[in-house]
């Protein structure tokens, strides 16, 4: 099986991008360190369409090189604003009629092979900084908990990692 | 929703993930550059209990440092073998009785989406390299190749992104 070269690819310009109808996802970053992972993130929202990342509290912002490094140009495409905190962000979500889910490991929490979004309800996701996870008062403030489920012997998984494993199964499912 | 303290999780200690029933997937990485990819790798198999790990050609091995930053120890717990080619891995594998696919933009590819894996079928899964991805060669050593459906402006995912969505797609296909 012959590989497809970039131009066969038919990806969209960073114009086509903006004015399309998007995967109704905001992908939101609780106090993430690494500029590494902010960079994987907007590639990976790139590749799904979604919405917008709100990059929250000590998240890094594009223009950025260590972004950059890991973006390779897809800050030009994602739409993207910054929170002070992400209280702040949880509360315009909602207000703008978004149901926010924190990915976390919590009590009752939701199996993300379990979660079938409603149709058409718009979604906010939060991950969280790589050691602390989700702020204990952002899962307080959130509408619900989906949890990747993990059998292994640590106990998380790389938050660009979740983010891919997540924002892959949400769109899939919207397909 | 209370967030879970690391020792209300119940992962597995090191022995029992190595006598654990795995999910019968290898993962395969073709020539991989980055040692922080490889890390991840290793973490992301950790979680789905994965077979194995075969680090072809260039790709780095435990022990090392940059492995470390991303594996956080999961290079104790996942079994992994080099290889001098990833040739040679898709001999072993095929005369194991698994299944190789490639993970690429192919002609004829199967889309993830709709990509149901034979109930009892060993599999294994082919990543390659940051920037020239799977080799052509390798391509045609496989059975077939897998397709991340993409819908934005840039011609690929990162491979330890990838890695992770192709992984919990299959793990939960598996459950």
């Amino acid at each position: 099986m012959r590989k497809l070269l970039n131009e066969e690819l038919n990806r969209k310009s960073v114009d086509e991008f903006r004015n399309a109808s998007k995967t109704p996802i905001i992908i939101v970053l609780d106090n993430v360190r690494s500029l590494n992972n902010v960079g994987s993130v907007f590639r990976t929202s790139d590749a799904f369409l979604v919405e917008a990342v709100y990059l929250c509290g000590i998240t890094g912002t594009p223009p950025n090189k260590d972004i950059q490094k890991t973006a390779l140009g897809s800050t030009d495409s994602v739409c993207w604003k910054h929170f002070k905190t992400t209280i702040d962000a949880v509360g315009v979500l909602k207000q703008n009629n978004y149901k926010v889910y924190s990915v976390e490991q919590a009590q009752s929490s939701i199996m993300l092979n379990n979660f079938y979004p409603e149709k058409g309800q718009k979604l906010a996701i939060i991950f969280g900084n790589e050691v602390k996870g989700v702020d204990q008062e952002v899962i307080n403030a959130s509408d619900d908990v989906i949890e990747i489920p993990q059998v292994g012997t640590k106990h998380s998984i790389n938050i660009a990692v979740s983010v891919g494993i997540v924002t892959w199964d949400l769109f899939q499912k919207m397909l």
